[in-house]
């Protein structure tokens, strides 16, 4: 499949892309190769996709099905009472229904930790994009449960290979509250032989660093080092409660982190992302929307701009975090630490790749597009999508976004009435 | 002029409204009355518009211009310089950028400060919006400064006459660090006799608390009260300082206030907003977007979600600022504060009104309607924009967009240059 993308903004020139089955060609003033699919770039610029580094997809369901409630009776009265109910083929809708709002908001890859594993791996094969699928481990400390999910998982790790290359399989052990050592070293072990990612909630909350000191009397980045998990195939997400000694070890390891601070600051967990402590330390970190129950949408746009206004406010300086790193932090080096190569528009690579609309009043006037498209765009800029070498967005239009819609609505509503 | 609004949710149920000359005259199952214009409101749901409470319209001409500087810096080499070498033309198509950027993101009302009032007025009452709009009131201290601004107030308050009703002029006396005592007695007295707005920052920095300490060894709200200036007249923007004396004294002077969240993020003036404190103390207040210096946009339903997460961020408390309430803010306690009467889809009222999109991804599921708005939409759910009783943006088109765009790209690139 070849794609010729005509006339587009991109690397700050006006210039033509040549892919051949998703790997960047020719980039040039004019292209006569030709090809399969034409693109009309006309006022609008090229750029890779955007990564979602940390979501529950299926939550998309869930979205203002519950806000604004302490923590506890959120999660205990509301959220796990509606997941106990959830079918395969609950979480395979919701997941289509994530799947088109990311589409839509220009995000090809995204990393999910959620129940049904298998539903989640048919529903981004089907939607065209790219997952990096775990399936949610807790053991809550019990051996037979851990057997269980270790069982589950050694047969997903199996089943994962038929949607390869769309999906990835990792693991998702879900928070130390609720994961035991012995299930941890299991995962280390086998994510070391089958070079497997771990995906993890970490040092999200106050409640979690208490209940870890109390239990090991370590961090738990400390107790996570201890137990010898921690390498740069490990990505934790949140890390609000991160100090200086965390930071060290996640560095000396090769760790990576997710930064999530839509979700952080709707669920007032106390902290935000150090991000301060990240640059100081170069840990690689890109950014998450986290579930749609938290959020509420899966816009990484947006999570970037809260993320970049946030490191500007939270260090008393403007300059952290300029525009165009925090664009860098969504795409590059969160291609980085998923392992997918180099995520730019150059000959040879081959980054999943966008075009925002730049005739519109946020993309006016045209200083600095990455301003533009931090500061003052949301998701709604993106035009087109092109993943895996295939076209699955044109003029905003997604196949089969009607039926995703009218069936996620229906099941939502008897989900909550089942 | 008479619009029928068929089948559209509004007030929680699928029905017709009915406006006249922008009264809402009827709201029923079906409305058989014969209208000048007839708009289809399937899969969309009628709201009352959103009101700005804080802009510097024509700045949206500087977007990306100069971002992620310290303030200093970025005021004296950046802003300044560029402010000095507007023209009338320029404000005037600035100002019509924003007021296209306003009206797509849902926004009808704005309360403005900025230079070239008379532009800025010409370009609202073009764009048919309303604007509560007023000059930059700066003296320094400066005898002569103070005359001439006090007879440039005098002369566009008499010109503002020809702009009603779109237009209403208010007082902009800029801050406590560029505006003398004599000049803000004289706007007080002005304010009473005529019974204009005044429009202020107000403890938004920590240099001005520091400047107005050290001048008057008062804060600057206690500054205010005590040359009598604070009244129900008096809207103080920003607000990040204040402390509970203050807000006790701006409460018993029935004062109102704007949040201004994403700039104070992005300038890091170091402090949010006291969202418990006006709360506790039960002043009014409303959302502002800024500048698109500052901002970069001009999206309000971005702004109340960035309230309503810091608020529950700063109390450590997800309960507060719950969605529905950030709504209100955001329309009918905003109208409240500039006399705009009730703001809500009533028989008898005359809100502005949007239709806003249900069938997309960020409204869907459809748990709850003002938590799909704050928390999951961005200001392109808007769709149909009616104000003072006529249609000013269907199917996200605004008459003339495309001139505005070209023109202020043209203008942006030869200020930088000229």
């Amino acid at each position: 499949m070849t794609i010729l993308i005509k006339s587009v903004m991109v690397n700050g020139k006006i210039q033509d892309i040549f892919l051949e089955d998703g790997v960047v060609c020719e980039i040039s003033d004019e292209c006569i190769k030709i090809a399969d699919r034409v693109i009309y770039g006309q006022n609008k610029a090229a750029l890779p996709s955007f990564i979602n580094g940390h979501t529950h997809a299926a939550m998309a369901l869930f979205r203002g099905y519950a806000d604004d409630m302490p923590l506890k009776s959120w999660l205990e009265e509301k959220i796990w009472p509606l997941e106990k109910k959830l079918t395969e083929e609950d979480v395979y809708w919701g997941t289509k229904l994530a799947c088109l709002e990311m589409i839509k908001n220009g995000i090809t890859v995204f990393n999910d930790m959620y129940w049904q594993w298998k539903a989640t791996a048919m529903a981004v094969k089907e939607m065209g994009i790219r997952g990096f699928l775990s399936a949610v481990f807790i053991d809550m400390f019990d051996q037979n449960k851990s057997a269980e999910e270790i069982d589950l998982n050694v047969r997903l790790f199996e089943v994962s290979k038929q949607f390869q290359p769309a999906v990835t399989f990792t693991f998702g052990p879900h928070a130390l509250y609720t994961v035991s050592r012995e299930s941890l070293e299991w995962i280390r072990d086998f994510s070391h032989a089958e070079n497997i990612l771990i995906h993890m909630h970490l040092s999200e909350t106050e409640d979690e660093i208490h209940f870890v000191k109390e239990k090991y009397g370590l961090s738990p980045t400390e107790f996570l080092h201890s137990i010898g998990i921690l390498s740069d195939r490990f990505i934790g997400c949140h890390g609000c409660f991160l100090d200086k000694n965390d930071c060290s070890i996640l560095k000396r390891n090769g760790a990576k982190l997710v930064h999530v601070p839509v979700s952080n600051l709707k669920l007032a967990v106390g902290r935000i992302f150090p991000y301060a402590l990240a640059k100081e330390y170069g840990i690689p970190f890109c950014f998450g929307t986290d579930g749609c129950a938290s959020n509420n949408d899966l816009d990484l746009i947006e999570t970037v701009k809260f993320a970049a206004l946030l490191a500007k406010f939270s260090t008393h300086n403007p300059t952290m975090m300029p525009a165009k790193e925090a664009f860098n932090h969504a795409t590059k080096t969160a291609a980085a630490i998923f392992g997918m190569g180099e995520w730019e528009i150059k000959v040879g690579a081959s980054p999943d790749i966008i075009l925002v609309n730049l005739n519109c009043p946020e993309m006016t006037p045209d200083f600095d597009l990455y301003s533009n498209l931090v500061y003052a765009s949301k998701g709604s800029i993106v035009d087109t999508v092109i993943c895996m070498g295939k076209v699955i967005m044109e003029n905003r239009t997604v196949p089969g976004e009607e039926e995703i819609l009218r069936t996620t609505s229906k099941i939502a509503k008897s989900l909550a009435n089942r």
